[in-house]
């Protein structure tokens, strides 16, 4: 599908970062690919603990590290110059460096000549693939559940990747299909859907879950939301072009606005699940919503339970927090569609 | 807004273009800015009459051509070899080359090293400028029009250039806004909406229309259509973007298909002003269908005003052909809003 090829296992690169938020590809990939991660790097100053064992350069590549995962991103997604010394004893090891920040490491003149030298590779993570098609908008073969969501940021990639996982535990043929680079390294592949050009949105939608057998289930990584004032058109490309059979709305407990933009309220989950099923019904008339996904960490702990519990009620629709509680109840409603 | 500057007159070249349809640019020039083209240039075999004098790269150069713009698109969009030698003397003219095609002029390192020696310059319209940001979402002040479809091209740009012609005549301070190749031409300024990165296009249309006086008006050229499989996410952006006070629908008579995708219904007007309320309503509470422009061109001329006149009852809205009668009912109606 695509060029990108991302070589295993990862050293987790987390600079001398010291907020959580700002590690959050590090703590993706260490929940999620635990068994692709065999270390961190902090930078003197650094906090983050990803619970992996510590590992300079060095000692990294002799445990078999294949790639340096830059697992925070700065504000403005730079490359700080005081990462330079580990990324090119990272390239003289012969480990390639992957990275999903703003700037490109193949826009860094002294890291392209160092991994010319040793062989070593640049993976962008954030750079689409050439020659994207338009979007044709024809039927493709086997099933698709996208995640969509209230707002940005609230667990359309935990959910999407607990739902995929669980499938497969339970004999399900299904893959967990990334549109953002956090979702890419973990998933070893897909398209950054942010980063393409309009005209082709809803065409790498499509390429992102191609045709399968009939049994088989895409788990898609939602983007933005439909009613976002400034991503709206991301989802709207995304929902289109995978023409998804299920879906599932994300949202966060108490959330009342779009973080960042405190003019506009957050919708309703009924209007995200109306919107999502008006838009997609052109590509595919018979997308059903299966069920809510909650991020309750936000509530204290007692009331979990019954704020799920009353959502569903509400909806008539099976509500979890994929991180507290299971998901088995969505893919039932997904399975039997 | 753009770092975009266009330099006037145009000398219109059209290869050996035979069939009006890729000559759309070229006609769309000479039609709306008949002041700005000195002239017209066929290669050998091309049958293209604009209505322009014709004109030999040295003779235009004589009569004071600043720009050769490239007013056909090939199937590809690339530039054929045997434009180069045309090409290669415009530019040693010191005229400029402008081109909306998808090759990009300064990918061709011959017409790079040529422009570089003489001191012109190869103008790629199909660029958008860097640095757009993520769209705010913030209402803007002065007022802004929007032509939305029920397809791609069947008439938004020119009913917005009829409109924003219409209204400078009737000493209404507007300005038309450019969001496509042949739009931007005419206008000499705007940004090509499907060019830009995804996570970009609504911040690129909020640049395409700023900030104005009380009284002015935008009347900004539409792309695409909601509805479009391939291309709904771009309308998005730039529906979103452009926050519009009023928006006109333009069709096609007797379209019943989107064209390319025969699969796809063409959507009824009522669809198209329902949704594109819907969409709009976050960034514009107040947002009104102001009339419906058709492009009458498939039928029979004595069929026309009862066609019009059926559907302006219909809707209960002003509804004409912009290149067969006048928009001042369209005009009315955004002004009373």
């Amino acid at each position: 599908m695509t060029t990108l090829t991302l070589r295993t296992p990862y050293l987790l690169f987390v600079g001398s970062e010291t907020e959580p938020i700002y590690a959050k590809t590090a703590a993706g990939l260490a929940k999620w690919s635990p068994e692709a991660c065999m270390g961190q790097l902090s930078l003197p100053g650094g906090t983050i603990d990803l619970g992996l064992e510590n590992h300079d350069v060095p000692s990294a590549a002799r445990a078999g590290a294949k790639s340096l995962v830059i697992g925070t991103s700065a504000v403005g997604g730079a490359i700080p110059s005081d990462w330079m010394p580990t990324l090119l004893s990272a390239l003289s090891e012969g480990m390639d460096i992957v990275a999903g920040v703003h700037t490109k490491l193949n826009d860094i003149p002294e890291l392209v000549s160092a991994a010319m030298e040793s062989g070593a590779k640049l993976v962008d993570v954030r750079v689409p693939p050439k020659d994207i098609p338009v979007g044709t908008g024809k039927k493709r073969t086997g099933n698709r559940l996208l995640t969509v969501g209230t707002d940005c940021a609230l667990g359309k990639k935990y959910t999407a990747l607990a739902i995929s996982r669980r499938m497969v535990e339970r004999g399900v043929d299904a893959d967990f299909r990334a549109s953002g680079q956090t979702g890419i390294m973990i998933a070893g592949n897909g398209i950054p859907i942010d980063a393409v050009v309009a005209d082709f949105l809803s065409g790498a939608a499509e390429m992102i879950s191609p045709d399968a057998a009939p049994g088989h289930w895409d788990i898609i990584e939602g983007q933005g939301s439909l009613f976002h004032p400034g991503y709206s058109s991301v989802s709207t490309g995304l929902l289109i072009g995978s023409q998804p059979d299920a879906f599932v709305v994300c949202t966060e407990a108490l959330r009342t606005h779009i973080k960042g933009w405190p003019d506009f309220e957050l919708p309703s989950i009924q209007a995200v699940i109306d919107r999502t099923i008006d838009l997609a019904r052109v590509v595919n008339p018979n997308i059903r919503c299966v069920g809510i996904s909650v991020n309750t960490s936000p509530l204290p702990e007692h009331e979990r339970e019954a704020y799920l519990e009353n959502l569903s009620k509400l909806y008539g629709l099976p509500t979890m927090d994929p991180l507290v509680s299971g998901v088995d109840e969505v893919i039932d409603r997904a399975l039997a569609l």
